[in-house]
């Protein structure tokens, strides 16, 4: 049985990895580790979870419960992934990426343990973006434009120092956006999926929402999707590679609010905030999965109608 | 009369740079600030001095500390520059180059002052390098291989964000190898000076080194020809703009070698020490200043062999 120390535990992607596990059937002894309170949640038949509340920017806590726990994997989802408040403090937003990355990837060089980890970085590396040259393929350049971003990369840049130099075992992933029931409503699909519902359960069969730039495409890869890329790389990927973790293909906001409308049976005009207008974003970002697909035969298996379906779901209810 | 705060005053390159300002008859006022204890050295006619002793690490203190002086340049110099220190303490390496230049900048953008800042970068951010493509332009790709030079490349990826996105007013340089009369002898140059400088003062006329790899070739500026670099930048630079700082020219540690003794007119056998002998170390590295150069007209003044009589004079008394 093998044992996997998840930091970040309480967010979204953490529940859908023991879900993976389990469902999958893999025995396995968690330890999830979180700043923020977090309950194990249900129990599993071949999971078994231990949960410690934990600060990360403290070296000698993380020590401490690697060489308690002895994890043969890490998965270090934990990070402060919001791009705006990156703008907002740059600061706090670097240190609680960059420097919890550091404190953790450095206590594995010094425990003599041969866990393996899993550096889950952000396709927000790439930046600025040459239209003419999407897909993005992972040696396409990084150009970081956000304090976000750039707190990404030199986790990126220090993974590789840690697994060429020191030989730490580490897998590197650029992952785009992730959707999926259970994510928090700061997150742009899981916003408009909140409010479509709030406005189906009104009784109402139209409504209005405040967006953003609807035309911008992204590339949505649904999290149980996700989680088992994480898997495959954990446990078969190459040490010291970086892979995308992304669908491959792109859509619109746009064409993401009209499906979840349809799905919902509700009619969504929408209102232009232009405080919701990100300056600097990128108009289109689609990934190349080619790398994770031709090296360990993984793909996304759920389709996006499935996700769209599920995530109204989980902000409404059942769906009539 | 422009006020100029310089951080890591305490160290060689700012002791040149107030030197640099007297010589040029340049009204200055000047807070130096270290984290160890200074004096302000000698009195000037044109430059007027104040030292405060200050962390970095410390957000309060930096912030402080600029809304007091409100600095019209701040030179930031300080760093903990050793390569080798860096492989052995990565973190605390990462946390004085990265984060105190993060608390620095955050603090100016915070502060509504009008400073501009030379946040001082390395060479060492192009890492590996490949020889078909010297010398090093400011475009080369960068592909940093020590925890040393992934803090520098964070260093500037943030820097061109906060230039960008905030507005803040800052130049950024691609500092190479620097020597001079002063340089601790941590650092080759004045390493192999002060040893030749002892062989000479005790009346013998051979000696014998242990030595790194001599056949690594430098691109080696004199610290004088720094400064003047530093100010052009800090005065007439463009705003976001990466310059590198370098000769332009390459020599092998073994010229540099046999140039001093020629100078010291002794004898020098050379031992290898496999200990000091650095395993991914590029063999060579040479920059190009045309940028600089042909934006600022700034070129090299000092001789090699000038730079050499004068770091040979500072580590034994005068030459006969």
């Amino acid at each position: 049985m093998k044992k996997f120390l998840i930091t970040g535990f309480s967010g979204f992607v953490g529940r859908h990895f023991v879900e993976y596990l389990e469902n999958s059937k893999i025995s396995a002894q968690i330890l999830g580790i979180d700043l923020a309170e977090s309950s194990t949640g249900r129990s599993y038949a071949y999971v078994s979870q231990q949960f410690k509340q934990i600060d990360l920017l403290c070296e000698q806590e993380i020590e401490r419960v690697l060489l308690e726990f002895q994890p043969d994997y890490v998965l270090h989802l934990a990070s402060c992934s919001s791009v705006a408040f990156s703008w907002k403090n740059p600061v706090l937003s670097f240190h609680n990426n960059m420097n919890i990355f550091l404190n953790l990837v450095e206590a594995i060089r010094n425990s003599g343990l041969k866990t393996r980890m899993l550096s889950v970085g952000s396709s927000e590396a790439y930046g600025n973006i040459n239209r003419d040259h999407l897909p993005l393929v992972e040696e396409s350049p990084l150009d970081p434009v956000s304090p976000y971003a750039a707190a990404r990369v030199s986790q990126e840049m220090m993974s590789k120092v840690y697994a060429e130099a020191y030989g730490v075992d580490l897998v590197i992933t650029r992952s785009f956006n992730h959707i999926g029931p259970g994510q928090k409503d700061i997150f742009v699909i899981s916003s408009f999926a909140k409010q479509i519902m709030e406005i189906k359960n009104n009784g109402r069969k139209e409504g209005v929402l405040a967006t953003g730039d609807l035309e911008i495409m992204r590339d949505f890869l649904d999290v149980r999707d996700v989680v088992k890329a994480y898997y495959l790389l954990l446990t078969k990927g190459t040490k010291g590679r970086v892979y995308n973790v992304c669908s491959g293909t792109g859509c619109t906001l746009r064409e993401v609010l009209d499906e979840m409308a349809a799905i919902a049976g509700i009619e969504i005009r929408t209102r232009l905030n232009p405080a919701l207008v990100r300056p600097s974003d990128n108009k289109v970002i689609i990934g190349s999965n080619k790398r994770i697909y031709e090296e360990l035969g993984w793909s996304p298996t759920i389709t996006r109608q499935q996700s769209l379906e599920d995530i109204l779901n989980y902000w409404g209810g059942e769906l009539v």
